[in-house]
């Protein structure tokens, strides 16, 4: 496989759920927009994809793949099309429309989680919505995050295959998108998930696993594991955390 | 096929899109919520499958899709198991990723055209969020709104099967889609989409081949075509709506 991952460079952001899937595969991969641009890398070389005017298929913003000429865009397609071939998909056909709507459930909270700090305009700076965003936040804390992941704790509960896997008996990408978006929730809201592992403890056990797969503790340790920061979708404002009440 | 679609009665919403497939295909389903509590149907007994707690696979929220005993959640994962189906995808499995990407792009401009009037908290009601809505609103008319539609008309223009679809040759659920969402932002924000048809030609066609379809026309003319309210995520406040800069 020739695999390029486009995506910003300098942060996690949408691309770090297909990375996650890419490490713990253990697949070569290029990150095009952190090549250098004298390898035709770099975000020109990205941006020169997005904004082809003889791509077929153009994506609307990153992070997208492209597997030889094709080109698919969103962060939980690639995930879908990526799964059966790194072997992180659930081997039965029904249960991938499964993992996709977990999927697509995950990436809701990502975007919520974004929107805590940008709940006005994603073009205007967190400085001018403050005021706005302390209201969206602590909605957030009091009643999104509890009601999401109330759901994947039950998700867990109730797979049919055992409680330590999202979908079937197997690690499939939903178990890294779970670990990563409970990794960037306590990044971003330590106050709030003070008691994470006791309101689920379930989520809390899939998060330490993924943590200890050897691929995934290499990644998180090297340097292409670049750090939670304040570019990122998942951002430590301490005016916006509090006690979940 | 038996085919249950579960949605909030009384809105078109999301469960729109897989509705819209459903009749362009012609096929056979019941609507739960829509249904008599006397036959087991109503709102209900759609609650009762999202709260059971013996569910294999519980959905977090409407819209889902039951066939058979399968569930599965979220529009655009909705539209992916479909749309092969009834023959709205694309017959090349490529394509079909990109159809999936571009579906997602729309459920993307779903989700902020939502937040327009909900950016603060979707347990507040929209009248103790007016200021934060108008500012949001204007943002989406000034800035999103044309950012996504300019890569729509973008993606019709360069589509190499020619510009009457948005992926091959042939009508998709993407195509369904993209005039559902047409429709709606027409109806929240006339006075935004005023020149909509100058400004996006190869959309406002789209638009319009849709409408003349017969079996979308007769289901647009039938009961089961809810109109827009002010219950949906299209909604028309008059005090968010203005003429695009």
């Amino acid at each position: 496989m020739s695999l390029e991952l486009y995506y910003w460079d300098g942060l996690q952001g949408r691309g770090e759920f297909v990375r996650l899937a890419l490490e713990e595969a253990g697949v070569d991969y290029v990150e095009v927009a952190r090549g250098k641009p004298s390898k035709g890398l770099g975000t020109k070389a990205m941006m020169a994809v997005m904004q082809s005017p003889d791509e077929p298929y153009p994506p609307f913003a990153p992070p997208f793949l492209k597997d030889g000429d094709l080109v698919i865009a969103q962060t939980a397609n690639i995930l879908f099309y990526l799964g059966p071939r790194l072997k992180l998909a659930p081997e039965v056909d029904s249960l991938r429309y499964v993992a996709n709507g977990l999927q697509l459930t995950i990436a809701d909270v990502v975007t919520e989680a974004h929107d805590t700090h940008h709940p006005l305009a994603s073009g205007l700076y967190y400085e001018e919505q403050k005021d706005a965003a302390k209201v969206r936040a602590h909605d957030f804390i009091d009643h999104r995050i509890p009601k999401f992941m109330s759901y994947f704790e039950r998700v867990l509960a109730q797979n049919p295959a055992g409680d330590s896997f999202m979908v079937g008996d197997t690690l499939t990408y939903v178990d890294l998108s779970m670990f990563q978006l409970i990794d960037g929730l306590l990044y971003a809201f330590p106050r709030a998930l003070k008691r994470f592992g006791e309101h689920y403890p379930r989520l809390a056990a899939l998060h330490d696993a993924v943590i200890a797969r050897p691929n995934i503790a290499a990644y998180l340790d090297s340097d292409r594991r670049i750090g939670h920061n304040e570019s990122c979708i998942f951002r430590h404002y301490p005016e916006l955390d509090k006690a979940a009440t």
